[in-house]
């Protein structure tokens, strides 16, 4: 008789883009010709570079001609793309690695939501809260996490992150051994100094912990003191795991690819206290269970490193920064409480009256005909909460904040 | 103190492909000249039809226009995919899918690894033996077979497949809960009949057992009474899981796209003996864990179903199947024992005079310079056994087996 995995079951139902979806077709029925802004997604609008356009075509062709053309790659990724991260995206910040550690994936979704296999079930997760979901179900999944109860997992540290620390969580009271940081942060758009990253990776140090750190939006940072990369942080390559994405930088939440750093000094441990290097064990999970990214989709993302594409790249950010800065500012200045938005595309916003997340939804939409997404829905301590993303094209936000402006009532 | 997941620590080292390397490099250093032919990898060597080549630059020409720009997709795929592969798959077949019961993916071998999380820890596995060692490796890692003693994970069922019963396995003598199947098989080239399958769904049927059907060789079916899919047996649909992919039948080994069908009248148990849809379970396995396959690829995947992409797959098939039949006449025209090749694109040679994998590895390459893959590499019964596939080209494989024919010393 073959058996579920149970772990499944305790997963509470993902219910907040359906909650959405059902308030929003509710309100259109209502209001058939309301034109709605959409401003609560996480998804980019500006097509494809055209630096990446021309890497496409010109990868298509080489498959076409037998010459040319390319099977099976290696499931860790060409070298050609690894070289050209590792020489644009961290020596010039004085972090030198190796081409066998940086791992091409399809997407950071899938490398932040497997990387928990490699690890032990008997490890203490921490997340932060709010949280991206991936880094928690995923645990729940494998059976790291124990029962839901009240709202939390009874055996997830959760390190809170809201306005009265200023999104900075706190080093946990317990011990824990993996440790997921977004920075800049999805959903607050907060970020981390480096001195205050330091004592995180410091905290690992002493106590053997493995930092996940996820930093897909690492284009986006504009301060000159925020961290790109966790490996400018010293010692850091004894401790963390970094996730960088092409999805928010160059484009490519619909053309999948991303990268894993995994250094070679990493270790975990067995139970009986030997190290075992994690960059052996991720190397074996992605050959074993991955075939590689398409040589076309690999190629494309090769041309962003061309100086076309990389200049190309960062208009493409300043274009969603801009619009951060419209929707900051705007909000802003009808006196709202707004966190985030200086480096990353998410503004991340307190309601006002001490309405709950789902109030400030209705109002929003009923007043305003704007879609954002309730805090609630990233962990309990984003009750109160509320996102915005700067992903939509300029026209729809700027009129979105011109309505907030005029027609929300405070 | 982050712990490692040891599970991975039993796995014997994957030396095949190693091993192969080393003994072609000794043989190069002491003969530069000669001239190596490979016949023993599973690549394709054609490049992709025409038609797909078109989808994919017209696919990336949309990607470069906001207006046909496309993000993120449903993490299932598209629908214009999953509807052409219902209408030319499957409907023709007599087999009725609906949309959400089919999951497009980057590759069968994601698929087959990932299928393995929605199962609790507590099933007894069942692999043909020898077996593509996906099956196996990913159920170690998960903590299902125990140890590896004498050459075999201990709560593994294997099920020989030789010459002996020609490569049938027989049902097993104790309850399993899963079984892998691979119809046309990898490595031996062998299939099943319709009544030869339905003897394994009744089992499936009758235990509650479920069946994971690897199809990805199923474009190279020539024969009539071989089934296509799983679920032209009677009562499939209650017990299997199918895998097909476009690496073999398209030329996308290095494109990357494959597609699942999970039934949504499948189920399996929980402990208190709850029936639960594994439909459900992959369907949150997937949103977890996977963004889907890229818009360009999918479109690419999608211009197979064309009239003309149909009719290039054919004349791509036709060109390996016409390499499979040189190298069974030719292998069997000096008396040796052949097996495979009629419906699938390998061949499963038995090694002459009592010979083992390796030492018939050395002969060939000694005294033919070509290079295949020895029984071993998939499992004990693949002892005394060697693998050739009919990837190559066609100067290539006629050259292969002019050598094999003159130089070869039986």
């Amino acid at each position: 008789m073959a058996l579920i995995n149970e772990n499944y079951l305790k997963l509470p139902g993902s219910y907040l883009f359906a909650e959405i979806a059902k308030r929003v077709n509710n309100f259109k029925a209502q209001f058939p010709d309301a034109n709605i802004i959409r401003l609560g997604i996480g998804d980019v609008t500006k097509p494809l570079p055209p630096a990446v356009i021309d890497g496409l075509h010109q990868a298509v062709d080489e498959m076409a001609d037998e010459k040319t053309f390319r099977g099976y790659g290696p499931e860790q990724g060409y070298a050609f793309l690894i070289e050209k991260i590792i020489a644009t995206d961290y020596r010039p910040r004085g972090i030198e690695l190796d081409i066998d550690e940086i791992f091409i994936s399809d997407g950071s979704k899938s490398d932040v939501g497997n990387i928990q296999e490699i690890f032990g079930i008997n490890n203490t997760v921490a997340i932060t809260d709010p949280v991206y979901p991936v880094y928690l179900d995923t645990n729940v999944m494998a059976g790291r996490t124990g029962q839901y109860v009240n709202g939390k997992f009874e055996n997830v540290v959760y390190l809170p992150c809201n306005a009265e620390n200023m999104f900075r969580p706190k080093l946990p009271k317990q011990k824990v051994d993996l440790i997921y940081l977004c920075v800049p942060n999805n959903p607050t758009g907060t970020t981390l100094s480096k001195s205050e990253l330091k004592v995180w990776v410091d905290y690992a140090r002493e106590n053997r912990a493995v930092i996940l750190y996820d930093a897909a939006y690492e284009a986006y940072i504009q301060e000159s003191d925020i961290p790109h990369s966790i490996y400018e942080i010293e010692g850091a390559k004894e401790v963390a795991i970094e996730f960088r994405s092409f999805s928010k930088n160059a484009g490519f939440t619909g053309t999948r690819c991303a990268f894993t750093v995994v250094p070679k000094s990493l270790m975990a441990m067995t139970q009986t206290g030997d190290a075992y290097p994690l960059n052996k064990l991720w190397n074996r999970r992605q050959t074993t269970k991955f075939n590689g990214v398409p040589y076309i989709i690999q190629k494309g993302a090769e041309a962003v490193y061309s100086p076309t594409g990389q200049q190309q790249i960062k208009e493409l950010v300043a274009y969603y920064m801009t619009n951060a800065g419209i929707i900051t500012e705007g909000l802003k200045s009808i006196g709202l409480q707004v966190y985030g938005g200086t480096n990353a595309p998410y503004i991340w916003l307190k309601a006002p009256n001490n309405m709950d997340s789902w109030e400030f939804f209705d109002k929003l939409l009923n007043e305003t005909h704007i879609v954002g997404t309730p805090g609630t829905g990233f962990g309990p301590s984003g009750a109160g909460y509320f996102r915005l993303t700067a992903f939509g094209n300029r026209e729809n936000t700027e009129a979105a904040i011109q309505r907030i402006k005029t027609q929300l009532k405070l």
